[in-house]
């Protein structure tokens, strides 16, 4: 399927990185695990700020609530200290204690040292709620599954769409699941990169508005509640210390916005960002250390490269998602092929 | 002028109320004090939950921080206490100060026991900086002016474009100003309103785009940042406690998203709710006391109603500006104009 | 062992409750599942606010982070939502996942609808790290063990010290675990109590101050860093709102602070809160509700009696606790036999 | 008067600096102005950070709420830049207004293209309510008051007790105002500094405990609640992030709770900070930029020292504090002078 940008929606005025995804960022990988099996349709996906050893090499990471109906793990801990040190796995709602276990024995695997000679592990995890599509009380996915889409993390492209943790997911309506894009930030002869990860299953059928301001035709299903939820990762290289970064993710609500989201009530909207610029080492023995920044009204390129590619995420977890027919028959359509339908009758739908 | 409504630029599903603005709301009334003369291009503008005497029978209120780039006064207190004692006051950023002294000495005046017998009394300001047309420097809001607001307060329709406190902003490169909008809430057989007040002094020329999809035309000034600010005033007769209202202003974030904006780095974003559904006494003498709220899933009409409104908010404001030349010479035009602009020559730009 | 109050040390001036622990507000029950095998000193603890169905009953909650360095588990929906809808778990840090799997699968169980044609439901779990005298890698805790502490809830007296989750802690360098304690708040003709539960596990060895300003003697561990944790559950059967709540559950860090506590860097100082007086239906149908809340400055009542409490039911803890040998022969002594070998010995140490 | 160590009442176990006051942190200068005379006892306290241009040399500072029924001005920006751009003015709570219009003046004064070519100025007031032994309603405060607070200010020793913003207050129902005491750092070969000056205005009377467990002795003022407030302001010359520095001054909160405080509902309670080991400089313009910041797990040292400091500086402000007879015949005894009553008596009150 073409993605947004190929089907000319283009989200705001910032160029994407080389491949239009969160792995364009240096070391970022992202890994699936998909169960599909009859009522099964659930997965995990895994993102990986680097390939090292996260837990002796932590990054500088943030979270923002953008609507807090959600049991994501783990950011507690993420904003009291600034850092990540375990990949970011996501997963359905009910499956974030599994997933959690996963991390920690992944991570004590890696560092047969915690909770022994030093600190324990601060596990995180982010889920939406796949229970229209999937049998969530089936409790399908196990530890292994996790460590599967860790292992299997790889750069770009990320493979979107029904795939991990977006199995069963719903978004508008529509079939959603997983998706990215990514914007070039270039302060002068500086570049860096924001990538952006989205795990869609958010928004009201006919809510959702397209970049070119038409309203995607109304999806068959229409329920009158939003009850998903959205997950937002955010990548990027460029040095922010934790306060920077928490303003720049907490611009993922704007890219919502502008897709015709008002943060539904029933929804877990939740930013989890982080900066593969500066590592924190866990074994650090120097007092005193030096971090570098960018100056703070820099930050405006960031701001709008986060609403923007936040929006052309979604879109294109959207098109990039096969239509599903999941749980008990319940039926998922393809805004791909909707907007293909509108094309082919010469439309321009509003 | 005409409204954005009335130009077919409709922000979202929603009906509005009886005169679509904050008035709507029983009992609010907005007042405006406009100083025009030579480089003084400034105001005050008043928003009144009610007639009363505010100290001794306060609202449930909260605020929300969308960008914090702004020096807004009191929100500490009302969002510790939930409630708000003092008429909320709107003008140039460095005249805060003496309209936080002009609230109390309103305050004083009718309440004798303030700080002597009783507690003391918190004054609620917001803020934009009209510096690129009005000689802000010049700290031309006395108290007097502040007073005259409070006292020209009155219910729909609400002045709106260049008066008050909007006499010198810009938004979007366009004459912003003071604008407002309003929702009717159905809940079966129950009705309630939601009215929302703009005073509007953000925006990036260029980044404006209109409900229809259209990105506005491009205004004569171009300039590269976003610097200004936005005040959100929300009010509704839905009965909610603090939390939920809380949740409720947050959404008028959704809403700036929608118009373009991505909440620019210096921007203060700031909404300011209240309810005017339940009176706290300030002599309560009872224990326990009741109070009525919504379920907590009717928000999602209020959240739509938040985001939809606010949009529609900002683009009165900008409809209902007329241009003008400020400070030394500074221009801004109207968005009103530009688009008949666009029309007369039949285009559809974009 | 003599509780602290039998002791002589008697934290503040409000009068407790009848049984002086968490579970003198009506409906409450804990129970506890204790592991204790070779190097496995661990266990789980249960607080439920009432014995009904807790999903389709919720209580109105809320939470404070005093030091995010943990790992708790809930927070999020539960301070955007204002309830609590599962028992409160707590436990050994890794096993945070294994809890917040069994009680959604106890929730699933009563609740057949959820994540079927209801939404999800939100365990809320709490932690500290016994490593110390644990081996916290064994991840040792089954859903079993967590649904056996569940089941078995019981009302006062709680029991105290190195039970359930506190069975491998470690507090002030002494043997730590659960402590509770309560206060009675009486209004005039009305009376609520206020009850509270400590999972301790924080405190630099040196630093514990009693109610007489006695230190404490030195415990024969030195350790130099503070590296535990607190979990402190408020229970209270006055009738509150979320933001009072809130303010309310904050105050156990000023009880913190009485003991000689800084809140330590790599502390997970946690407070969950929840009054009983509430009950928010999952099934309700009404759009206008009401509720029954206290006038804001009787809160000071609730803030003596929170700060209060939280001191007495830490030093309960520290009390009721036997000392205890551990992982790899880690040993720890008791607070309550250094005491006593202080006044056999005739002195008051400083 | 002696000072809290001078009687022997010591906070903690950490070294004080030279002067065990703010001024240890070089450049830090504070400055008063009282106000005496009549039924007018106020005053404007000034601090610091540096001699120089605050709004082009910016330094990295942070806010923190304890309990906010309080009115200071400026908090807002301060937390979402991390900077402090004028110097801190304390006052009485209806003065708030005219000292932060006292502050734009002087900024403007010295950066005329504030509001012009540049950005505005935010400025920052901290408030008590120094009502009962002052005429507050007078608004007895002018912008030259400020101005000469400003200009006075000066480096250790810092004038305390009844002096400027502490002329009227009352603390735990003695005579309160001004204090400080300070903390040695030291990291091995490295040594910081930090400093605390409070203006006490909290505590309800037969609450205080003195370090050494002892109640303070009942001061003839009786009065049943707690009505006042409490602002510390925090400085070192240790480098601090933004969000470590937010870590820090939280720990304010620990020393109140020491003094048997339980941050009572009426009380604003907030703490501000400040580093000077960093300095943000207006007119930046490298894209990258580099700070020093300290090790995380440092910051208990700076915890403990926080806690110390703030219990210190309280006692010192009542301590320096002379008896007073205010507006209306309103008395407030010593603390140290009923102190010296129970020594005289060879008594040790409990």
């Amino acid at each position: 399927m073409p993605t947004s940008r190929e089907l000319g929606l283009i989200c705001g005025k910032l160029p994407p990185g080389p491949n239009n995804d969160i792995c364009d960022i240096p070391g970022v990988g992202v890994g699936h695990c998909t169960l599909r099996e009859g009522d099964i349709n659930t997965g995990v996906t895994a993102i990986l700020p680097h390939a090292g050893n996260l837990f002796r090499e932590k990054v500088v990471a943030a979270s923002h609530v953008i609507n807090g109906f959600g049991k994501s793990v783990g950011l507690v801990q993420l904003d009291e200290l600034g850092t990540l040190e375990t990949p970011i796995l996501l997963t359905n709602t009910l499956s974030v204690g599994t997933c959690a276990t996963a991390l920690v024995r992944h991570a004590v695997a890696r560092n047969p040292d915690i909770g022994r000679t030093t600190s324990t592990v601060n596990p995180v995890v982010g889920e939406c709620n796949d229970g229209p599509l999937n049998d969530i009380q089936a409790l399908a996915i196990s530890e292994d599954h996790a460590l599967q889409a860790i292992e299997r993390a790889a750069g770009s492209p990320v493979v979107q769409g029904s795939v991990g943790a977006g199995t069963g997911m719903t978004c508008f309506g529509y079939k959603g699941g997983v998706g990215s894009a990514s914007r070039r930030l270039g302060f002068g002869e500086e570049a860096f990169h924001m990538g952006i990860l989205v795990l869609s299953n958010f928004g009201a059928p006919g809510d959702l508005v397209l970049p070119d301001g038409r309203r995607a035709p109304p999806p068959p299903v229409q329920e009158a509640e939003e009850k998903g939820s959205i997950i937002i990762v955010v990548a990027t290289d460029a040095p922010l210390e934790h306060r920077q970064l928490q303003r720049v993710i907490k611009r993922a609500g704007a890219g919502l916005g502008r897709l015709g989201s008002f943060w539904g009530h029933g929804s877990g909207d939740i930013a989890i960002g982080f900066s593969t610029a500066a590592i924190v080492h866990h074994d650090e023995t120097e007092v005193l250390l030096s971090a570098r920044y960018l100056r703070e009204d820099c930050l405006d390129l960031l701001f709008r490269a986060a609403a923007e590619a936040t929006q052309e995420a979604v879109l294109n977890s959207l098109l990039a998602a096969e239509p599903m027919v999941g749980r008990g028959g319940v039926a998922r359509g393809s805004l791909g092929e909707a907007l293909q339908k509108d094309l082919a009758k010469g439309q321009r739908p509003d």
